[in-house]
């Protein structure tokens, strides 16, 4: 309750913050509002855990270090505690015991308590997520951190609000009888975890994607295994690491959160997902594990966000050279390693209108790719915005792209003036023709675009549905100055479960999260079945049981 | 919104009883609330429905009587339309694009309206309920009209809690950029309904289980195709004639709430789930197709209410007379054919302390047998407690359950005074031990009562969680005088995920609902995935699609 009162404020404000969902964020995004001492305490600490076993003090049968590697080059050799499944669940069984059953406001007040923590410690953080996932520094710094913390916080205060709609104390219910003596019972509504929650995180943003699921479930009293992807395992350590002190200073069980280490050799996702307890599962990562889930969990409650391929509709604009310097940003960021990333570019044919008067489609094409060569030319700037390639196969899906159109642009490798070891990557641009579906509609996931020549906008925006209804999709960012056409994307849209966007500026990009605001996927489409963070997402990770006693 | 605002008081105070939690109700429980001319003209109403086409004018391809059958021995002879699932699924998908974007306030007016209309025509609900489904009179109307329509209200008051913590309008999102000028987007998010929903309801409570699913999947902009049980039609088709006149004449498309007739020869509700555009499934009925419905149906969020087996454990009492009169009426009801009918009563074979005095396992036991036979002797009361028999296979179950134990009270066939051509069934009472798990864990629908000796009250708990774990429970109903067992009973229950009540006295049934206080199931044990109402039970039947438009 301590912690609660510490932070109540806070919560206070993020639940005003989700009904309103205008701008608001607890965490600041600029490195500069941490003071001047955090940038190289953050990165002391981080090196100091380079090369070492990384103590959880949780139960362990040995030690592994995953299959983790930087993108940028450098060799980790961190090695993790590596527990079995018996260890996990059986520990995690009795953190259920005391955590279930502790007070939301206990429970809320520790949840507050470890964001404010690791808040402290964002630079860390930025290293850890910057090498093992191949993100630029600055964007590293914000998805690992602040957004991360925001989606966090977002998440605890959307548990917290539907958990609070339950009376806390007992009720009296009298019912009348006429002339009779009222009926009379005290009520109470007792909360129940669903059970163990395990989360299971991606290779690329892995605080980003798993914080809202993990929060969640605390706030609801699930105990959580963390189970990070074997490629990207640090940043999550970090957060366990964090967790457990907290929940250890506050006296609660550390096993409430637990990290599970597996490598791509033997993973151990389906297991621990079968296993005795489990009561929610969140996924981030591929769609065929997603889809095993969805089909295969019954026990659980399964929240999944899958593959997603996300589309530009260009129909008309003001100002092309605006629209082509927002999108050559976009588009290459982090080399398309996010679910957020654009891939599909549709242009019609015919062209677009620009402030009146026709440009052709091999304008716009050529416009397009000179502005994304110019962008990556200085490569100190490339590799700030491209990052490093974390997947190994990228190459081979850069290579499959280049063979499915004309090559507008050919990737190039640049040698990233800090980190000479990574893989740099400059994205491929190749032009498809509406007819090839197969090709378009796939994640390519990396730095992949296909620029798609339609017969005219409505065209675009049906191959955009398509798109998002057979393979999933997050966003589409549309550029317009056509009334009738926002309205029609905006249907579509909806039919398609696809937040859209329109006519972005410079400095916003469809990529990033705003958390207290936008929701985070809709569920409506195969890009997964649920919402950072929407009352779904939250309500159904707890039960309530019903305890009436007569008072008559 | 002329609708909204008429019941905008009613909705206010919903939404305050759901919060609250204390004794409420929108519509009269007692007959006589309703004047002197209602049970006549409901009576007249229901009478001219017999041997009749219930004309709908839906779309529809024949007329058929599914297999519907009054357990009271008349012949309905009622005819419904018999629409193709193309017929059924291009009507819905014709009424989504219009429904489905209606406003929240429009539709939730459209939905208190029709349960005001149904509220206006309880006689007549009451006749059909109880004809269709072998209640006692007084039951089927309070089950089949008040209790139904406040559980409905109770659906809208919730989706439209949630709904309405969406923003509705436009917000100005304003990221502030230091020096720079703030990103300014203009963000609205659009509530998208899940698609067609399909409600497949039981045989014994068509309204009182369906009305929950029904009206929250209206409120959610899902149009609703109503699959009633094929032996229990005619109360569902009265609730959509109702909805589809209000719906018409407030300017919508009839066809957001359509009937579809099966038969048990030829069942529809497989191949209805699997149609095209289908978003949400309720279900109430017995496991089998309930568990297919949840491992099967992954393009649909499918709401399941399953078997139950419900437990009754004897600690100790105060007065045993009054528990046990009590225990007799619950046990008795409606010849347990609800899922929150009691059917183990478990007690101690050292027997239980009655006001500090032992009173033998056999006492006990003769003291309920004697008084359930007692309360049955006289035949129109025992009509007016148990109904007839719904189902044909009750006296194999009966016999059954009579073969696995010691018999204590033969089950006995009385003449309903008024209705001669009835089957009434008085309940067999079958002592059986403790290790007969496999007879005791086992939903015998119908009147079956187990008594089961245990070790003690803790064994007793233990066997009812273990029941409520492998074969689900809705309720216990405990009865203890010692504040230990109490707390252990809570904890038991909580684990098991079943609502507890202790030492229910004389008046209030365990087997009745108390909307806008009670949650109707947890969804934590296999009677089902979901709960009359919470949260989570209608977060999920829409989804959210932000739509962002530049402001700079």
């Amino acid at each position: 309750m301590e912690l609660f009162e510490k932070h109540e404020e806070r919560l206070k404000r993020a639940r005003a913050a989700i009904r309103i969902r205008e701008y608001w964020s607890a965490h600041a995004e600029s490195p500069r509002a941490y003071g001047d001492e955090a940038p190289q305490l953050g990165e002391s600490a981080f090196q100091d855990r380079i090369g070492r076993p990384f103590a959880l003090n949780q139960p362990e049968s040995g030690w592994g270090s995953g299959g983790e590697s930087s993108p940028y080059g450098s060799d980790l050799g961190v090695t993790y505690p590596v527990a079995s499944l018996e260890q996990l669940i059986t520990a995690a069984e009795t953190a259920l015991a005391t955590w279930g059953t502790a007070s939301v406001e206990d429970r809320t007040g520790v949840c507050l308590e470890i964001l404010e923590r690791l808040g402290e410690n964002v630079f860390e953080m930025a290293h850890a997520v910057m090498q093992t996932t191949g993100q630029p520094f600055l964007m590293a710094f914000q998805s690992g951190g602040p957004q991360a913390l925001d989606r966090g916080l977002e998440a605890v205060a959307h548990t917290y609000a539907v958990l609070d709609r339950i009376p806390g104390d007992t009720k009296r219910w009298e019912k009348p009888q006429g002339r009779r003596d009222s009926l009379r019972i005290d009520k109470q509504w007792r909360v129940r975890p669903r059970g163990i929650a395990v989360s299971i995180a991606g290779s690329t943003l892995p605080t980003l994607n798993s914080y809202p699921g993990i929060f969640a479930s605390l706030v609801a009293g699930n105990p959580v295994i963390v189970k990070p992807h074997p490629a990207t395992i640090l940043p999550l350590a970090i957060f366990v690491e964090t967790a457990r002190m907290v929940l250890k200073e506050a006296g609660h069980d550390p096993n409430t959160v637990l990290l599970a280490v597996d490598t791509a050799e033997a993973p151990i996702a389906r297991n621990l997902v079968m296993s005795r307890g489990v009561g929610v599962v969140d996924y981030t990562g591929g769609s065929d594990f997603g889809e095993w889930l969805e089909h295969n969990v019954h026990h659980a409650r399964v929240f999944t966000a899958k593959s997603a391929v996300n589309s530009v509709v260009l129909d008309s604009a003001t100002d092309l050279k605006a629209v082509i310097r927002e999108l050559a940003v976009s588009l290459t960021m982090y080399s398309g390693q996010m679910g957020t990333s654009p891939q599909n570019v549709f242009i019609p044919a015919s062209g677009i209108e620009v402030d009146g008067t026709p440009a052709s489609f091999g304008e716009v094409a050529a416009g397009l790719t000179e502005a994304i060569d110019r962008l990556l030319a200085d490569a100190q700037r490339a590799g700030d915005i491209l990052g490093a390639i974390k997947g190994p196969a990228t190459r081979d899906t850069i290579a499959a792209a280049s063979s499915y159109g004309d090559v507008l642009l050919e990737s190039r490798q640049i040698l990233h003036p800090s980190f000479p070891e990574s893989l740099v990557l400059t994205p491929v641009i190749v032009k498809v023709g509406a007819d090839d579906r197969h090709v378009f509609m796939k994640e390519m996931f990396g730095p992949v675009i296909y620029v798609i020549a339609t017969a005219d906008t409505d065209e675009s925006l049906d191959l955009a549905g398509d798109t998002a209804a057979e393979v999933g999709a997050l966003n589409w960012l549309v550029y317009t100055t056509n009334e009738d056409v926002e309205s029609r994307a905006i249907d579509a849209a909806i039919a398609a479960g696809v937040s859209v966007f329109f006519n972005l500026p410079g400095g916003l990009y469809v990529n990033e999260p705003a958390a207290f605001s936008d929701f985070h996927g809709t569920g409506a489409n195969p890009a997964g079945n649920s919402s950072f963070t929407d009352t779904s997402f939250v309500a159904d990770r707890f039960r309530v049981v019903g305890v009436n006693v007569s008072a008559t």
